[in-house]
């Protein structure tokens, strides 16, 4: 009798359960229509990327960039529309970058470079120096400051082809760009050139910011194109005495106001629980940043919009995110949290979407096993939109520091494959941006939002 | 004590379960490696795209296809390379188009607009005739011979962009396409214009075959871009009353030899057990046919290549097979079926790609449920390089006809978001293809053809 009590109890469940899928698959299928058919991510990413621009913080259009959000979170619907004021660094690239290769017998290679971003500057007459080729950090430690002093070293870290998820290859060969200047002005090095972060050979250097480690000098940093890595690789190994001359005006000046933008939905049954999904708002000062991260803002507007477009009353407060200052300092992310504390906000999940505006293929999950075990119950749901990789995994710059109160945090993962051939390169542009993909990026987003509001994490 | 053995004998073949697919998992990623490192799938494309450009059945470029084909397999490593002649249509476009809208005040609106593959001509005069939009085949029979008669029909199916696989939208509206220009002759229409098959608006005609029905007049038929068919379709809802002017010089000549292009590696242990892998060498005029069907070509010539390259001896015989006359006839498909019925080949799998070189994100099946089940215990073996979705589906135009003789078949399915913005127009070129992209689907063609050449089907 137990039996078939518990039996029934359990067929109950099991119908209810199915049910409720049911129910989350019609509510998800209106919401990917309504993305697909009268979504607004795709001119609203124009008009950031061809009306205003490279947004660099603390720039002019960076401003422009606030306001422009600002009114396209309204117009999205957002019941509240705020701006979260917060300092950012005000690194500017000064005039535009120069540099050759001199062989011994006096000819001239140009080579196509930048300055790493937060670099300090050659002055204006430049830097000349031997060069000398490393290839992991072990390398520039056994040669020490012997070799190394009075050098540009010159770090050539290939991002390995071999890696299915190029942001693999990127988080390993990225260490060069991040921490290189340091490591090399720590054996006396007087510059330093980095092989640009790119998947695939080309001519344009990929900037992206450098850490100074305050207990060495600031050597002035720059970026150069793969192929003129290749050409400067094959050179330096034929035993070519090569000099390397570099110049640049950047300056790091003082810190200036700034803002991150807010658009909010509040919640009708639980408003005090907090849903964010953002993605930020600066972008490098060398292309449109289009897929970094133009598409993560004008995704993340997109999920207010089509709740509200679809009619979803939303049961806890679901606010869609600006983050400024990702690229050079992370202040915008810091302020959030920050406020997030002094507010005394529960913030029950985090979402950003900051990988490239491409076809979506997961989520990366960083949460408790708990929270995790309860979207895998829901995955499903998604396999009819493309997306099938729930892992755990890091989630993202500006949403990462909410880690801190405990929030449950997600990522959206994107099809990684094209995203290093523009990212942090002026070949970052609107054109490189499908309509369709941006959607469906949207659209997965907005089913997992839908999801953790209506069931809680 | 049968229990026992019965559980030592499960446990047995469970852990020889383990041990093959981990054997199997080091093959898959020395292939990856291999590819993903040394491909040179992307090189043989750029040739095709580059030095070689339009491959249209029968003409010279399509000839210069063959021979750089045959020669790329040689490279590869086949130990055979042969010609299958057939005898292929040769439709020539003519002349460029031309064609206008005329509103009644007398202003002309140029079009965009291209011949469809296989149409007739206007003659070199053109025809000009009031135009009439029906948005399906039950509008264009409803409103009948009575108004159709002496028009020209524009057949404005638009993709429909709430489907998630573009190929469900495109297999939907093509049938404007492949069958209206007859449909539209059977009441007296004397043209047809139908709207390009993209899924995003974009100012090219994308061309494509279309199919005369014998019982009806040959009537001229071309594609407008989408935004003429917005624009035309927003003009005649204003009830404006707009005359339509064609002219083009397309010609259907007498068939012309042409040639499937085959690499073979013999196998070791079942040489009379054929595997295909294949992709079609011919391709629109308009373009480079790099998406259609560059990609496919390349990538089946990477499979012979990197097995040979990594050491594989196939037990089976392996064929790479370059079809010609995919777009316009099928032709070099119903020779390769007529060539096995003639030798009395055994055909146990064919594997074609024609859907792009984007980002692989399946396979389809199309074979028995055993040889499904059987594909599908390989599964978690693809995980790791993106392929999640095995579903039933149809496999690829050129290897279809050998499901007559009982041949298990299956289709890479890319990524389909960005395949319809270049489909048959001018924009399919080199540079939409990404290098990391293609190779992914190659590896996981020849993961495929690894495990089926291994286990058999």
């Amino acid at each position: 009798m137990i039996q078939k009590i518990i039996q029934v109890v359990f067929a109950g469940l099991f119908s209810l359960g199915a049910l409720a899928q049911k129910d989350d698959s019609v509510s998800i299928r209106k919401i990917a229509d309504e993305v697909l058919i009268n979504g607004k991510a795709y001119d609203n990413l124009r008009y950031l990327c061809k009306k205003i621009g490279p947004r660099l913080s603390g720039s002019l259009q960076a401003q422009k960039a606030v306001e422009a959000t600002a009114k396209m979170l309204k117009d999205a619907g957002a019941d509240t529309v705020y701006l979260q004021p917060c300092m950012v660094p005000h690194w500017t690239r000064g005039e535009k970058e120069s540099g050759f290769i001199k062989l011994a017998n006096g000819t001239k290679y140009n080579l196509d470079l930048c300055a790493l971003g937060n670099s300090e500057g050659t002055g204006k007459k430049g830097i000349i120096a031997p060069v000398i080729e490393v290839k992991s950090f072990a390398e520039l430690e056994q040669l020490g400051e012997a070799v190394i002093k009075g050098k540009i070293v010159f770090f050539n870290f290939i991002m390995n082809p071999a890696y299915i998820t190029t942001f693999s290859a990127y988080g390993q060969s990225g260490l060069a760009r991040r921490a290189g200047p340091s490591k090399a002005a720590q054996y006396g090095a007087v510059g330093v050139m980095v092989r640009s972060l790119a998947s695939n050979p080309d001519d344009f250097p990929h900037t992206g910011a450098t850490q100074y480690n305050d207990s060495f000098p600031k050597i002035p940093a720059v970026a150069i194109s793969t192929n003129n890595a290749e050409w400067l690789s094959t050179a330096l190994k034929r035993k070519m005495l090569l000099t390397a001359f570099i110049r640049n005006t950047s300056t790091m000046l003082p810190d200036v106001p700034s803002f991150n933008v807010v658009g909010e939905i509040k919640g009708n049954e639980f408003p005090g629980q907090i849903i964010t999904v953002g993605g930020h708002l600066d972008s490098w000062d060398l292309a449109e940043g289009a897929q970094d991260d133009g598409a993560g803002c004008v995704q993340s507007i997109e999920v207010l919009r089509v709740l509200k477009a679809t009619g979803v009353q939303p049961k806890r407060t679901i606010r869609a995110v600006m983050f400024m200052n990702e690229e050079n300092g992370g202040r915008g992310a810091q302020k959030y949290l920050d406020l997030a504390r002094l507010n005394n906000e529960k913030h029950i999940f985090g979402l950003e979407s900051d990988a490239g505006g491409f076809t979506p293929r997961g989520f990366s999950l960083d949460m408790k096993s708990d929270a995790i075990a309860k979207i895998l119950q829901w995955k499903s749901l998604f396999y009819e939109y493309g997306v099938y990789d729930f892992s755990p995994g890091g989630s993202g710059a500006d949403i990462g520091p909410l880690k801190a109160i405990g929030t449950a945090l997600a990522g959206l993962k994107p099809d990684s494959q094209r995203y290093f051939d523009v990212h942090h390169a002026a070949t970052d542009v609107f054109e490189t941006v499908s309509r369709r993909e941006l959607y469906l990026g949207a659209v997965n987003m907005a089913a997992l939002i839908y999801l953790v509001d209506k069931y809680g994490l």
